[in-house]
């Protein structure tokens, strides 16, 4: 593995191209918080593979577009280039085009906006940091949530953009189960899997599992974090009474299996205490995630990745300390 | 009354159980920003008697279970020591558990709710704090509000809580005052006083009272504030048209009130120029809690005390400072 | 030019009115950024001519009341007296007063909403600016929309207040456009110039040729920007295909034409690169306005200028340094 990674970089200096690549591939990684060009291709694999497995090609293709705009727009803008080549300033642009290809009608004006969209990702990434650097909390999807909220809502004023995997404005009104609604063994494993494969906005069994390979090349925690924090997300769900529709399709999950990992084994190292208070969070998000579901009817808009954002923003604030020996914890974020 | 805090501290000075007690009574006070445990007590005879009083001792319960559940998470999630002593993660808790068992039809998920947004309360509170150090003001009871607006709303996607208390979606339009609307001295009276039970929940004159006699025991400039906030915030309502019967319930001037002790009495230092402060922005918390009934219609959740955050936060920021002979008010908070 | 402009420095320097006259028009003249009296004097002639011939003399009164309120209670609230003389406390102020009176029916509550919200429009006003002061962006129009929100959700729970002039809440569905829909060269100029007037809330010719003599005799590059900000967004808005109407009516444009101003010729030195970050960030405020318009349908309130303060603080954010051989563009700000 190291190995691999190693020959790559003696590779990628090179040559400008396979640089621009390896940015690229990164800023896919760093989706799932992973600084590794091996983990974003095994994540492009799955994004292509769900793509195609759901007969809507232009989605790969509008996420490969979004994150090059992206890294070319960061260019433009000469942002830092350490956290330039570490894809932090492509992984909002990529989920940007996927969100934008899904949810509204392919033809000329959507790759317009694809193009507006990852652009504009990159001004909000930069724009977040600043903000946040004070409070010592990282930007998360924050970026990709505003601006592709704004791009979808617009399309309700623009004839040009037709929002057709949109949902519809609907009144709030409690969710009745049907008597026969119940989740079973593949249900729940579906669910699993699709609440991973959903970060992507995907709904594949396939592309999970390359989502998780691409993971464990990375980081065996953040593996173990994903898949830990989708089981409980859709235990939690079916506990709640949550529909089954909903668990089984992964779109109660995948929220909370970002803030598993977040949690869990990028801001905290992991450790029992860790453990629980990941726990704690995933739980929560898999309630903000029903919340914001409920919020956003009125608005015709899907939640993205914002109940991930609220909670872990929610749980990285307190700036806890969880390594024994060590004292300061509330300050230590601040410097 | 000095000499009976004085003993009482003597008293569990001795005893981890009677210290624990007194943290949760604190936290109770810190409702209405005391920090004495008398006024806990008070202000939980108040709970319990307009608990009692509306055939729903399971609210009663629900707020010391949070309280006593918010407590134990800021151990485990080890807080700063003299923070916690002052009552400070204890009043977002008590709040949570009122709201989740007032607004949730009772049932075992209910307890799960509570304790869950009990503990997450605790963390809100952490990170609200560190997000508003920076800027000099306090964290006040936006922790409640959001985590019970993230739990309320879930219900409506969670077949397992039921929120019969809720509100209805509703459009949004105007409202028609019937010709027969009217406030009487009665309802003047009515209305004052229980916007000041209001702030816990409950529509009791005897538990406004009881929480008026808690408020005189720790600060009379406290309870003077309270009284004079209720009797603007009704005034104001009547004079702007609002509907007699949220004015009688009180349910216009609780957050009011809470501004006032905020901006008359806790934050400030009493005189006539933060009388004068205080006195507007009571009244423009009054057009705030009309301002967000209206605007969490379409949300079918209340509007909880967000309208007394929002303005006290627009009134804190500036960090005036109203003491004369003193410069450099603007950066005073900032240290 | 600045011969006049010594002159009347000289004249006001000797009287406290022609003083508080001149940083009322200084005021007038910050809603578009410019600290220019006379500038501010042709501003309000432009909304005097608006206002008559609209046959709404009242919002013309109102601004002015406003905008005298405002500076009155940043006198008696003490206020840095650098930042007032400079008319930073009242644009906030006088754009309250218009608001308020074009989208409520006159009456004696109408004017008592003008001085509560002038007023307290100058305490968000020195909110805001404290809690932006560690980002290093402005407080830009976000104290008048938040102020003005607020009064206009409350109307619809407040009998004695009818907003006659508000949207009508609905539910959010896509726009079809009519068959007969387009925009012919008439269209094209009314609506340029009508997106210059409505940030005043105007929709006259005349009176945004009165405020680019208004912007020009302060800032050439200002009034290009303004011109430029508008064709920009109505050409962005036609394309993306909006309705006629809106375009024509200057609708989709007033909030582009701020952010044309505020990225091109005031928070960054015009230069080529400047153009194209202004230019983006003007396209991305038309899909904001959309986006808003459509968000707000369910709360019946306009998005005022919203929209511009959105981007631009999107866009302010980065503190990105365009000039040539200046390094630390990212901390410059910060200072």
């Amino acid at each position: 593995m190291r190995r691999f990674i190693e020959q790559w970089e003696a590779l990628y200096a090179s040559s400008p191209i396979l640089r621009f690549v390896d940015i690229n591939l990164r800023g896919v990684g760093q989706v799932m918080f992973q600084d590794n060009p091996l983990t974003g291709l095994l994540f492009l694999f799955a994004i292509a593979w769900g793509s195609i497995a759901a007969r809507a090609p232009e989605v790969f293709l509008a996420g490969a577009l979004a994150v090059a705009t992206a890294t070319l727009a960061a260019l433009w803008l000469r942002v830092d280039r350490r956290a330039l080549n570490a894809g932090l300033y492509g992984y909002n642009g990529v989920l940007v085009g996927l969100a934008l290809a899904t949810f509204i009608t392919p033809g000329p004006l959507l790759w317009v906006y694809v193009v507006l969209g990852a652009a504009v990702s990159v001004i909000a990434t930069l724009g977040t940091a600043n903000a946040l650097k004070p409070l010592g909390v990282a930007a998360l999807t924050f970026p990709f949530v505003i601006v592709t909220w704004i791009l979808l809502l617009a399309t309700y004023g623009f004839s040009g953009l037709a929002g057709a995997g949109l949902p519809s404005a609907a009144v709030i009104a409690p969710v009745e189960l049907l008597p026969e609604d119940s989740l079973g063994w593949a249900g729940f494993v579906k669910g699993v899997l699709l609440s991973i494969s959903q970060v992507f906005l995907k709904g594949s069994a396939v592309a999970a599992l390359l989502l998780l390979a691409g993971l464990a090349v990375s980081s065996i925690p953040a593996a173990a974090f994903a898949l830990g924090g989708a089981i409980l997300a859709v235990v939690t769900a079916h506990l709640f009474g949550a529909e089954s529709d909903l668990i089984v399709g992964g779109l109660l999950g995948f929220s909370p299996v970002l803030t598993a990992i977040a949690l869990g084994a990028t801001f905290h190292r992991p450790s029992l205490r860790v453990a629980a208070y990941a726990a704690l969070g995933t739980v929560f998000t898999v309630v903000a995630q029903a919340a914001l579901d409920v919020a956003l009817r009125p608005f015709a808009i899907p939640a993205l990745t914002a109940p991930f954002i609220l909670v872990s923003w929610m749980f990285l604030l307190p700036r806890q300390s969880f390594d024994e020996g060590q004292s300061g914890g509330a300050d230590s974020g601040a410097g």
